[in-house]
Protein backbone atom coordinates (compact mmCIF):
# COMPACT_ATOMS: atom_id res chain seq x y z
CA UNK A 1 0.00 0.00 0.00
CA UNK A 2 2.71 2.02 0.87
CA UNK A 3 5.97 2.53 -1.20
CA UNK A 4 7.56 0.06 1.55
CA UNK A 5 5.39 -2.36 1.26
CA UNK A 6 6.99 -4.44 -1.38
CA UNK A 7 10.06 -4.53 1.39
CA UNK A 8 8.71 -5.26 4.42
CA UNK A 9 10.43 -8.53 5.34
CA UNK A 10 13.18 -6.79 4.45
CA UNK A 11 12.74 -3.95 6.63
CA UNK A 12 11.84 -6.48 9.57
CA UNK A 13 15.34 -8.34 9.18
CA UNK A 14 16.78 -5.39 9.34
CA UNK A 15 14.88 -4.02 12.50
CA UNK A 16 15.35 -7.35 14.09
CA UNK A 17 18.99 -7.62 13.98
CA UNK A 18 19.46 -4.13 15.19
CA UNK A 19 17.41 -5.39 18.23
CA UNK A 20 19.78 -7.81 18.76
CA UNK A 21 22.85 -5.27 18.27
CA UNK A 22 20.60 -3.30 21.20
CA UNK A 23 20.43 -6.05 23.37
CA UNK A 24 24.05 -7.22 22.68
CA UNK A 25 24.81 -3.33 24.34
CA UNK A 26 22.73 -4.00 26.95
CA UNK A 27 25.13 -7.42 27.49
CA UNK A 28 28.22 -4.96 27.09
CA UNK A 29 27.28 -2.75 29.94
CA UNK A 30 26.27 -5.24 32.22
CA UNK A 31 29.34 -7.49 32.07
CA UNK A 32 31.23 -3.75 32.25
CA UNK A 33 33.03 -4.47 28.70
CA UNK A 34 35.53 -1.31 27.54
CA UNK A 35 33.74 2.28 26.98
CA UNK A 36 35.11 2.54 23.73
CA UNK A 37 34.16 -0.77 22.51
CA UNK A 38 30.52 0.15 23.47
CA UNK A 39 31.40 3.19 21.34
CA UNK A 40 32.38 1.51 18.24
CA UNK A 41 29.09 -0.75 18.27
CA UNK A 42 26.75 2.31 19.18
CA UNK A 43 28.15 3.83 16.41
CA UNK A 44 27.42 0.34 13.98
CA UNK A 45 24.22 0.31 15.69
CA UNK A 46 23.65 3.71 14.44
CA UNK A 47 24.30 3.22 11.18
CA UNK A 48 21.94 0.97 10.25
CA UNK A 49 19.26 2.44 11.86
CA UNK A 50 19.76 5.21 9.53
CA UNK A 51 20.31 2.63 6.54
CA UNK A 52 16.87 1.50 7.56
CA UNK A 53 15.48 5.14 7.31
CA UNK A 54 17.55 5.72 4.17
CA UNK A 55 15.46 2.83 2.44
CA UNK A 56 12.48 3.82 3.38
CA UNK A 57 13.01 7.06 2.78
CA UNK A 58 13.65 6.05 -1.27
CA UNK A 59 10.97 3.79 -1.31
CA UNK A 60 8.68 7.10 0.00
CA UNK A 61 10.13 9.15 -2.58
CA UNK A 62 9.34 6.93 -5.43
CA UNK A 63 5.81 6.06 -4.08
CA UNK A 64 5.16 9.79 -4.06
CA UNK A 65 6.53 10.33 -7.55
CA UNK A 66 3.85 7.73 -9.15
CA UNK A 67 0.95 8.94 -7.03
CA UNK A 68 1.60 12.53 -8.13
CA UNK A 69 1.94 11.33 -11.59
CA UNK A 70 -1.27 9.28 -11.62
CA UNK A 71 -3.21 12.32 -9.41
CA UNK A 72 -1.75 14.99 -11.85
CA UNK A 73 0.51 15.96 -9.29
CA UNK A 74 -2.73 16.73 -6.82
CA UNK A 75 -1.41 17.21 -2.74
CA UNK A 76 2.35 16.57 -4.25
CA UNK A 77 3.49 19.95 -2.84
CA UNK A 78 2.58 18.54 0.57
CA UNK A 79 3.76 15.70 -0.45
CA UNK A 80 7.24 16.53 -0.86
CA UNK A 81 6.85 19.74 1.81
CA UNK A 82 6.68 16.68 5.23
CA UNK A 83 9.56 14.32 2.94
CA UNK A 84 11.59 17.37 3.14
CA UNK A 85 10.50 18.22 6.96
CA UNK A 86 11.42 14.12 7.83
CA UNK A 87 15.11 14.89 5.87
CA UNK A 88 15.59 17.46 8.03
CA UNK A 89 15.19 15.57 10.99
CA UNK A 90 17.14 12.77 9.63
CA UNK A 91 19.75 15.25 9.07
CA UNK A 92 19.57 16.46 12.52
CA UNK A 93 19.41 13.24 14.27
CA UNK B 1 15.27 26.42 -14.82
CA UNK B 2 16.29 24.42 -11.69
CA UNK B 3 14.40 23.95 -8.75
CA UNK B 4 16.31 26.62 -7.00
CA UNK B 5 16.25 29.18 -9.48
CA UNK B 6 13.32 31.10 -7.78
CA UNK B 7 15.44 31.28 -4.43
CA UNK B 8 18.76 31.78 -6.23
CA UNK B 9 19.30 35.22 -4.37
CA UNK B 10 18.39 33.68 -1.04
CA UNK B 11 20.86 31.10 -1.41
CA UNK B 12 23.66 33.58 -2.66
CA UNK B 13 23.00 35.52 0.47
CA UNK B 14 22.96 32.74 2.90
CA UNK B 15 26.23 31.08 0.98
CA UNK B 16 28.10 34.52 1.23
CA UNK B 17 27.58 34.33 4.90
CA UNK B 18 28.54 31.24 5.48
CA UNK B 19 32.14 32.12 3.97
CA UNK B 20 32.18 35.02 6.30
CA UNK B 21 31.29 32.62 9.16
CA UNK B 22 34.88 30.70 7.57
CA UNK B 23 36.52 33.70 7.37
CA UNK B 24 35.62 34.34 11.13
CA UNK B 25 37.09 31.04 11.76
CA UNK B 26 40.50 31.90 10.39
CA UNK B 27 40.27 35.26 12.17
CA UNK B 28 39.88 32.97 15.28
CA UNK B 29 42.80 30.70 14.66
CA UNK B 30 44.85 33.07 13.89
CA UNK B 31 44.36 35.33 17.43
CA UNK B 32 44.74 32.11 19.21
CA UNK B 33 40.52 31.75 20.31
CA UNK B 34 40.13 29.22 22.73
CA UNK B 35 39.34 25.80 21.34
CA UNK B 36 35.93 25.12 22.29
CA UNK B 37 34.59 28.80 21.32
CA UNK B 38 35.81 27.65 17.49
CA UNK B 39 34.17 24.19 17.92
CA UNK B 40 31.26 26.13 18.88
CA UNK B 41 31.49 28.31 15.60
CA UNK B 42 32.55 25.26 13.14
CA UNK B 43 29.13 23.79 14.42
CA UNK B 44 26.87 26.97 13.52
CA UNK B 45 28.61 27.10 10.26
CA UNK B 46 28.14 23.59 9.85
CA UNK B 47 24.36 23.88 10.58
CA UNK B 48 24.02 26.60 8.27
CA UNK B 49 25.67 24.27 5.73
CA UNK B 50 23.34 22.03 5.90
CA UNK B 51 20.38 23.79 6.43
CA UNK B 52 21.23 24.97 3.09
CA UNK B 53 21.63 21.49 1.34
CA UNK B 54 18.24 20.80 2.83
CA UNK B 55 16.42 23.80 1.31
CA UNK B 56 18.22 23.27 -2.32
CA UNK B 57 16.84 19.60 -1.69
CA UNK B 58 13.22 20.65 -1.19
CA UNK B 59 13.33 23.10 -4.05
CA UNK B 60 14.46 19.90 -5.89
CA UNK B 61 11.66 17.15 -4.72
CA UNK B 62 9.18 19.62 -5.66
CA UNK B 63 10.88 20.08 -9.10
CA UNK B 64 11.39 16.29 -9.80
CA UNK B 65 7.54 15.85 -8.75
CA UNK B 66 6.64 18.95 -11.06
CA UNK B 67 8.46 17.53 -14.31
CA UNK B 68 7.87 13.72 -13.20
CA UNK B 69 4.27 14.94 -13.67
CA UNK B 70 4.21 17.14 -16.78
CA UNK B 71 6.69 14.05 -18.58
CA UNK B 72 4.16 11.41 -17.58
CA UNK B 73 6.95 9.98 -14.68
CA UNK B 74 9.25 9.38 -17.81
CA UNK B 75 12.74 9.39 -15.85
CA UNK B 76 11.25 9.83 -12.62
CA UNK B 77 13.04 6.14 -11.07
CA UNK B 78 16.39 7.72 -11.98
CA UNK B 79 15.41 11.24 -10.40
CA UNK B 80 14.39 9.28 -7.33
CA UNK B 81 17.66 7.12 -7.22
CA UNK B 82 19.84 10.57 -7.69
CA UNK B 83 17.86 12.49 -4.94
CA UNK B 84 18.14 9.39 -2.41
CA UNK B 85 22.18 8.89 -3.25
CA UNK B 86 22.43 12.56 -2.42
CA UNK B 87 19.99 12.14 0.51
CA UNK B 88 22.60 9.83 1.93
CA UNK B 89 25.35 11.84 1.20
CA UNK B 90 23.95 14.30 3.65
CA UNK B 91 23.10 12.51 6.35
CA UNK B 92 26.44 10.83 6.09
CA UNK B 93 28.42 14.00 6.14
CA UNK C 1 35.45 -0.15 37.11
CA UNK C 2 35.06 2.01 34.17
CA UNK C 3 33.94 5.75 33.58
CA UNK C 4 30.45 4.58 33.10
CA UNK C 5 30.28 2.27 36.16
CA UNK C 6 28.50 4.40 38.26
CA UNK C 7 25.88 5.13 35.91
CA UNK C 8 25.63 1.29 34.58
CA UNK C 9 21.95 1.36 36.12
CA UNK C 10 21.06 4.40 33.92
CA UNK C 11 22.55 3.20 30.80
CA UNK C 12 20.37 -0.17 31.33
CA UNK C 13 17.15 1.55 31.59
CA UNK C 14 17.48 3.44 28.57
CA UNK C 15 19.16 0.75 26.60
CA UNK C 16 16.05 -1.39 27.26
CA UNK C 17 13.85 1.51 26.39
CA UNK C 18 15.46 1.92 22.97
CA UNK C 19 15.12 -1.94 22.42
CA UNK C 20 11.29 -0.86 23.02
CA UNK C 21 11.60 1.99 20.54
CA UNK C 22 13.14 -0.78 18.12
CA UNK C 23 10.50 -2.93 18.60
CA UNK C 24 7.52 -0.58 17.86
CA UNK C 25 9.27 0.14 15.10
CA UNK C 26 8.96 -3.14 13.53
CA UNK C 27 5.36 -2.99 14.60
CA UNK C 28 5.02 0.09 12.53
CA UNK C 29 6.12 -1.91 9.62
CA UNK C 30 4.13 -5.08 10.74
CA UNK C 31 0.77 -2.61 10.51
CA UNK C 32 1.26 -0.83 7.28
CA UNK C 33 2.65 2.54 9.65
CA UNK C 34 2.52 5.24 7.19
CA UNK C 35 6.24 5.92 5.71
CA UNK C 36 6.95 9.48 7.67
CA UNK C 37 5.20 8.70 10.85
CA UNK C 38 7.78 5.58 10.73
CA UNK C 39 10.94 8.08 10.38
CA UNK C 40 9.90 10.20 12.80
CA UNK C 41 10.26 6.98 15.07
CA UNK C 42 13.70 6.46 14.08
CA UNK C 43 15.07 9.82 13.98
CA UNK C 44 13.76 9.90 17.75
CA UNK C 45 15.31 6.08 18.40
CA UNK C 46 18.40 7.59 16.42
CA UNK C 47 18.55 11.00 18.72
CA UNK C 48 18.18 8.38 22.10
CA UNK C 49 20.82 5.94 20.77
CA UNK C 50 23.41 8.67 20.47
CA UNK C 51 22.35 10.70 23.79
CA UNK C 52 23.75 7.10 25.60
CA UNK C 53 27.01 7.41 23.66
CA UNK C 54 27.28 11.04 24.41
CA UNK C 55 27.05 9.80 28.28
CA UNK C 56 29.44 7.56 27.94
CA UNK C 57 31.43 9.44 26.17
CA UNK C 58 31.23 11.78 28.60
CA UNK C 59 31.66 9.26 31.64
CA UNK C 60 35.03 8.12 29.91
CA UNK C 61 36.75 11.33 29.21
CA UNK C 62 36.48 11.99 32.98
CA UNK C 63 37.86 8.39 33.98
CA UNK C 64 40.68 9.04 31.57
CA UNK C 65 41.74 12.31 32.80
CA UNK C 66 41.47 11.06 36.58
CA UNK C 67 43.90 8.17 35.46
CA UNK C 68 46.34 10.65 33.46
CA UNK C 69 46.76 12.97 36.54
CA UNK C 70 46.99 9.50 38.71
CA UNK C 71 49.31 8.20 36.67
CA UNK C 72 51.23 11.05 35.60
CA UNK C 73 50.21 10.80 32.26
CA UNK C 74 51.29 7.80 31.19
CA UNK C 75 49.39 6.02 28.35
CA UNK C 76 47.53 9.63 28.37
CA UNK C 77 48.64 9.72 24.19
CA UNK C 78 47.06 6.98 23.30
CA UNK C 79 44.25 7.46 25.88
CA UNK C 80 43.19 10.55 24.03
CA UNK C 81 43.58 8.75 20.66
CA UNK C 82 41.37 6.15 20.98
CA UNK C 83 38.91 8.54 22.27
CA UNK C 84 39.03 11.25 19.31
CA UNK C 85 38.76 8.01 17.17
CA UNK C 86 35.58 7.11 18.67
CA UNK C 87 34.28 10.52 18.42
CA UNK C 88 34.89 11.08 14.72
CA UNK C 89 32.68 7.46 14.03
CA UNK C 90 30.33 9.21 16.36
CA UNK C 91 30.59 12.26 14.14
CA UNK C 92 29.91 10.24 10.99
CA UNK C 93 27.14 7.92 12.26
CA UNK D 1 49.14 28.18 24.53
CA UNK D 2 46.05 25.95 23.54
CA UNK D 3 46.31 22.09 22.12
CA UNK D 4 46.04 23.67 18.43
CA UNK D 5 48.99 26.39 18.22
CA UNK D 6 51.35 23.51 16.94
CA UNK D 7 48.99 23.59 14.23
CA UNK D 8 47.71 26.44 13.41
CA UNK D 9 49.32 26.69 9.50
CA UNK D 10 47.76 23.75 8.98
CA UNK D 11 44.51 24.86 9.94
CA UNK D 12 44.33 27.81 8.47
CA UNK D 13 45.16 26.10 4.95
CA UNK D 14 42.41 24.12 5.69
CA UNK D 15 40.21 26.85 6.22
CA UNK D 16 41.22 28.68 3.34
CA UNK D 17 40.80 25.69 1.17
CA UNK D 18 37.06 25.28 2.66
CA UNK D 19 36.80 29.54 1.92
CA UNK D 20 37.43 28.21 -1.63
CA UNK D 21 34.48 25.43 -1.49
CA UNK D 22 32.13 28.17 -0.18
CA UNK D 23 33.00 30.70 -3.15
CA UNK D 24 32.45 27.38 -5.41
CA UNK D 25 29.16 26.61 -4.46
CA UNK D 26 28.28 30.51 -4.83
CA UNK D 27 29.15 30.18 -8.40
CA UNK D 28 27.60 26.72 -8.96
CA UNK D 29 24.32 28.92 -8.15
CA UNK D 30 25.10 31.91 -9.71
CA UNK D 31 25.86 29.59 -12.89
CA UNK D 32 22.61 27.34 -12.18
CA UNK D 33 24.69 24.28 -11.83
CA UNK D 34 22.56 21.36 -11.38
CA UNK D 35 21.29 21.02 -7.85
CA UNK D 36 22.38 17.16 -6.94
CA UNK D 37 26.04 18.36 -7.87
CA UNK D 38 25.78 21.22 -5.74
CA UNK D 39 24.52 19.36 -2.72
CA UNK D 40 27.56 16.71 -3.43
CA UNK D 41 29.92 19.93 -3.13
CA UNK D 42 28.16 20.86 -0.07
CA UNK D 43 28.06 17.47 1.69
CA UNK D 44 32.30 17.43 0.63
CA UNK D 45 32.12 21.03 2.13
CA UNK D 46 30.56 19.48 5.38
CA UNK D 47 32.98 16.84 5.75
CA UNK D 48 35.73 19.04 5.27
CA UNK D 49 34.76 21.44 7.71
CA UNK D 50 34.03 18.66 10.60
CA UNK D 51 37.29 17.01 10.15
CA UNK D 52 38.63 20.33 11.16
CA UNK D 53 36.55 20.46 14.06
CA UNK D 54 37.24 16.93 15.10
CA UNK D 55 41.59 17.82 14.86
CA UNK D 56 40.61 20.77 16.92
CA UNK D 57 39.20 18.57 19.12
CA UNK D 58 41.73 16.17 19.45
CA UNK D 59 44.40 18.38 20.02
CA UNK D 60 42.31 20.14 22.83
CA UNK D 61 41.86 16.52 24.59
CA UNK D 62 45.10 15.83 24.46
CA UNK D 63 45.93 19.43 25.78
CA UNK D 64 43.17 19.04 28.89
CA UNK D 65 44.70 15.89 29.50
CA UNK D 66 48.31 17.40 30.31
CA UNK D 67 46.48 20.36 31.72
CA UNK D 68 45.36 18.25 34.37
CA UNK D 69 48.25 16.29 34.88
CA UNK D 70 50.42 19.10 35.29
CA UNK D 71 47.85 21.06 38.21
CA UNK D 72 46.89 17.45 39.67
CA UNK D 73 43.38 17.46 38.46
CA UNK D 74 42.33 20.95 39.26
CA UNK D 75 39.75 22.27 36.87
CA UNK D 76 39.64 19.16 34.91
CA UNK D 77 35.79 18.46 36.01
CA UNK D 78 34.90 21.21 34.33
CA UNK D 79 37.10 20.85 31.14
CA UNK D 80 35.83 17.45 30.42
CA UNK D 81 32.19 19.02 30.72
CA UNK D 82 33.19 21.44 28.48
CA UNK D 83 34.58 19.15 26.00
CA UNK D 84 31.31 16.70 26.14
CA UNK D 85 29.30 19.66 25.37
CA UNK D 86 31.22 20.80 22.36
CA UNK D 87 31.19 17.10 21.06
CA UNK D 88 27.50 16.69 21.63
CA UNK D 89 27.32 20.18 19.54
CA UNK D 90 29.26 18.61 16.77
CA UNK D 91 27.42 15.07 16.53
CA UNK D 92 24.07 17.30 16.46
CA UNK D 93 25.22 19.74 13.89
Amino acid sequence: MYGYSDNKDDYLTRLRRIEGQIRGLQRMVEEDTYCIDILTQVSATTRALQSVALGLLDDHLGHCVRDAVESGGEEAHEKVAEASAAIARLVKS
